[in-house]
């Protein structure tokens, strides 16, 4: 087998076979095939596409070329979510327990954050005490009893999928939908869970900017699930606009506790208990309503809240913080953005608003960046909000005095207040299962 | 500027600009744009292709990149002759000193054959004292003297065409006419010439396997060669069989020589007088009519004869070997392979014949492999011919003995002894001027 062979045949668009695709991967990765042959590849699977067997295969070899997670320790079914990344998402942080609370199991490993959008590693280690790096045994005990555990991402997944995507990123082949499923796909099969929720973005601040392409890319990812034998779905969520008022970690921690109590922002309320509800769908608790009705119930009577904070505890967490914020780490720096007219807010670009909050302290500028976890932003008007002349548009949060002036400027940009009030838009677009769309 | 810009913008088929392709061209031979970039690059315009403009901008770029011959040293108009490569084409050795003959300037850099077809100066070096390498200065001095002078390539033409082509030879990037014509033109206008007459064959033996790629490609060098201010027509000749009778070195000299006589095979001497009628158009002496009659007139008094004899005494040559054939070194083995039934030669792949043809010494399998110029093939019957059981198909000669039956087995499988008795194709398919095509 050569690669030269492999580019000549999807490039004229015939379809690869298990074997060509393994030896391709495989040989990447050792070396023997290099980049150039590989970026050509891209090319023109760029131009080409995929068949799902072929991105579910090649899904299936990226994961394997790590560990593959074993997660037959942990008794029950166990389902992961997967959000393809916003400005102000911090549902992990309320589904995951309110999942545990109704039963099912939650081992999950998240990301770091990069770029303008957070990650819940980051957010959980602004709770003092709280640990992200468990052993493997410690990860299951947690799941075992707790119903929950949230952790860093720990071993060796996927490599092959980490090689190939920094070659994407310089080659101009990130935004190719069945290289994008099977990069995500690989690290959750890697990671072991029986059921994979997925929550697809879509709008300014997600990397989907248009329905047609995340439902196109929730549809790749939930085959490539249900051919790999995991039960997968997937929502499409708005991300035009950030989700809760806050953004952040300690701040978005605060805003995920709020829901958790039966209060914080109705939006990210309702995006957290439709995720939920469809994570217990899959785990089999029941119909979508009988799970929705279920999550419902584990945030009045309080135990969604009380599993978070064992989780918290069983990890070396100080959980009195989520019952007395004050108790956080404060920022010394505030400002408050003031409107400069009145009308209502037009625009509001959460990829650039994600931006600020990097400014701030908030996120990461490099991989190497110290996280300021006070650090962040408060926001007191939405998109379609109407806005009196002077009124608190957000606060800023930061220990750095001097990136104010230039966060106050970004956030201006970021969002407009015009003279006609905007209509409001979904929070949840569609809803994909196997061989099945529903737009809302 | 950016290559991860320019790739995404070729992409998505947008143009480059000049200021682009001179960039990416220039970082690619300095080393400062990575090959796998580049080999994206590639695809990308494999997929979107170019426009003559950007094509033209490409070929300019990549000629500059190495040195640029300034043939104004010698007098009156310079025209070059380029095949896109054949078997048995040894038309050059026709062409060259019919045109000097009639006036035109025919100073000339050819390459050395690799795989399965020759190189001009292989054949010429079969002469005796025949130096390919000269001066620059004698080579000037020659084309005054004698009209004409083929020497090698010497200097450092175009090297972004010779990293590009290794780059596209192990990315399935070659067969893309963009590519292919700049990669030929950029040569071309580094070289020097006023003029450029394009052989472009078409057939089994060709890189181009059907007329209508060959058109396209030959439009695309026409407008190149135009845009860049040269005068350039192209011809589509065929290449389905192996033009005139001998395959080797020696024996292709001879064969050339036989044409100057005014002897020689009839396919062979037509190609070469279309050829060199549209070299002496090119130049301006006159109608292509009055080009053709004035081509044969040279043939027909000797004169073209002569100005070989002319140019091989001045580049040190022994030019009696072309008044007595004898007095070439002679192969030590030959063998007749017979017919093994009756009736028509229905197949004749040029391609295998060629490939024959470095089986028995002719030919080089790697580029440091020494050739054998008393080596190769004289058909006896060709494409269409009526054959008896026992009539002699070919006669093979070598200096190996050991080749001989590898050599008969593949003769015998490149060709096809059937009932029916096939149409003659055309020799020449089409004729391709500035915004002008002739079928004919």
């Amino acid at each position: 087998m050569r690669m030269y062979d492999l580019i000549t045949k999807k490039k004229h668009g015939e379809v690869l076979t298990d074997a060509e695709i393994t030896y391709m991967i495989d040989g990447y990765v050792k070396g023997d095939i290099p980049d150039y042959q590989m970026s050509a590849m891209l090319m023109a699977i760029w131009f080409q596409g995929m068949t799902d067997h072929e991105i579910t295969e090649l899904t299936k070899v990226m994961a394997k070329s790590g560990d593959m997670i074993d997660l037959s320790a942990i008794a029950g079914k166990k389902v992961d979510k997967h959000s393809t990344g916003g400005v102000g998402d911090k549902t992990t942080l309320i589904c995951a327990p309110i999942v545990a609370a109704c039963g099912g199991k939650v081992a999950k490993m998240s990301g770091r954050g990069l770029g303008h959008t957070g990650g819940t590693v980051d957010k959980l280690e602004s709770i003092p005490g709280y640990q992200t790096a468990l052993s493997r045994e410690k990860f299951f005990d947690t799941v075992n009893k707790c119903g929950v555990s949230v952790i860093g991402q720990s071993g060796n997944l996927a490599p092959a999928d980490k090689k190939l995507y920094a070659l994407r990123d310089v080659t101009a082949t990130v935004d190719c939908i069945p290289l994008i499923a099977s990069s995500i796909m690989s690290k959750k099969l890697a990671a072991g869970s029986d059921c994979i929720l997925l929550d697809v973005k879509t709008g300014s601040g997600a990397f989907m900017k248009t329905l047609d392409d995340s439902i196109k890319l929730a549809q790749t990812m939930v085959a490539i699930g249900e051919l790999a034998g995991r039960r997968t779905v997937a929502l499409i969520t708005d991300m035009d606009t950030p989700l809760g008022y806050g953004i952040g970690n300690s701040i978005e921690v605060m805003e995920s506790m709020d829901v958790l109590k039966g209060k914080g922002p109705a939006d990210l309320r309702e995006v957290s208990l439709q995720l939920a509800a469809n994570m217990l769908y899959l785990v089999g608790k029941g119909t979508p309503e009988e799970c929705r009705a279920m999550a419902e119930q584990s945030i009045a009577d309080g135990s969604a809240f009380e599993t978070f904070c064992t989780m918290v505890r069983a990890q070396g967490g100080d959980d009195s913080v989520l019952r007395d914020y004050t108790k956080f780490q404060q920022a010394p720096y505030r400002a408050e953005i003031k409107a400069e007219r009145s009308g209502f807010i037009t625009k509001m670009n959460a990829e650039e608003i994600g931006e600020t909050s990097v400014v701030l302290g908030a996120g990461r500028e490099t991989k190497e960046s110290d996280i300021d976890f006070s650090a962040g932003l408060i926001l007191h008007k939405k998109y379609g909000d109407e806005v009196k002349e002077g009124d608190t548009l957000v606060t800023l949060y930061t220990s750095k005095e001097s990136a104010l002036a230039d966060a106050e400027k970004m956030y201006r940009d970021a969002i407009a207040i015009g003279d006609v009030q905007p209509a409001k838009e979904p929070l949840v677009y569609a809803r994909v299962e196997k061989d099945k769309v529903e737009k809302y």
